[in-house]
């Protein structure tokens, strides 16, 4: 036995299988749980636990929450004439941290791949059309990342509710802000110049 | 709430202080767990608890065990004649990697360092000065890390072990000075073991 504990060469196996973590790291994180008081590695199981026995999905956004719906579609106070797609719920959280967006969020759970056997039957697209078609909602933005399968999933989503009466935008793509020029690749430098605004308009200077 | 679900919220927090790992990486690794098939992610949770639950410390040697004696003390192929003392559990896989010390090992749990409270008292010497003073050890290797703790903590063992009828050796510095004994491949590793030196030789201590 390599590491004189099955208990350990379990817990270093189930490390390793994170996603970015080798095994030299998986060992020292199992270590580390090894060595720290007991409450302080057993929090980190409950916590783990605790993720896939009280956390669901909103079944209204498909965002994932602990309550239905979520908080945020509970939230008298948001807009519902403005949607906002995204991909995963990561991005719901980046997007609320920018306190600039006050609507509705639709999350997808993925982009279109087909070459990963994701098309649009594995996205919750049905449910954004429905949504949509019961009314109210204005403008449909589409905050899906700008990836080829963000893309292509943007794409979709702008065909699938041509023929409703909804205003469809993308979110601007150009360079990061704060970062150099010289740093951009050549795509968003393109998508950067056609983007280009008015210095009176909203999102130029 | 930040990230819509307190369970989420705990799970980033816990993950985040692990060594090593920031609350971008500890978000990712959290929506990982919350993605991948439930038994997946109760896996992790498990191991983690096992390992606290099912693992203690060999009473002879002070590896981590899940019998008393351990494997390794407990194996009567192994030559008692020759004791390697190293400072944490991760040194003995590393050095049992090498296949090229078939001797007992002592596992201080630490190495000198009084800027961290690190004192003699804290590190299992008094049971090393015992295990020699019992007999049978001819040779005491010292294997602590090639750092100012780890030559501190051999300079101390040599000294406590001065008046014993015992050769004491350090591992010769094929390791590289200022790193862990866990990052050493296995040929440095073979090749300190195989250069061990007396404390009074040059080279040696």
């Amino acid at each position: 036995m390599q590491y004189s504990s099955r208990h350990l060469e379990d817990l270093v196996r189930e490390i390793a299988r994170l996603p970015g973590i080798g095994t030299k790291t998986a060992q020292r994180l199992a270590f580390h749980l090894l060595r720290v008081p007991a409450d302080e590695a057993l929090r980190l199981a409950r916590a783990i636990e605790q993720v896939r026995t009280g956390v669901g999905v909103c079944s209204i956004c498909g965002n994932i929450a602990e309550t239905q719906p979520c908080h945020l579609c509970a939230d008298p106070k948001r807009d519902d004439t403005q949607l906002c797609i995204v991909e995963e719920p990561s991005d719901v959280i980046v997007l609320e941290r920018t306190g600039h967006f006050r609507g509705r969020y639709h999350v997808l759970r993925g982009a279109l791949s087909p070459a990963d056997g994701v098309g649009p039957e594995q996205l919750h697209l049905r449910e954004l059309i429905e949504r949509v078609r019961s009314g109210g909602v204005e403008e449909v933005i589409v905050a899906t990342n700008p990836t080829t399968a963000g893309e292509a999933t943007a794409h979709a989503i702008r065909d699938l509710l041509a023929t409703l009466p909804v205003r469809v935008t993308r979110i601007a793509r150009g360079v990061p802000v704060g970062s150099d020029l010289e740093l951009a690749d050549q795509v968003t430098l393109t998508r950067a110049l056609e983007g280009r605004k008015e210095f009176d308009e909203p999102g130029g200077g």
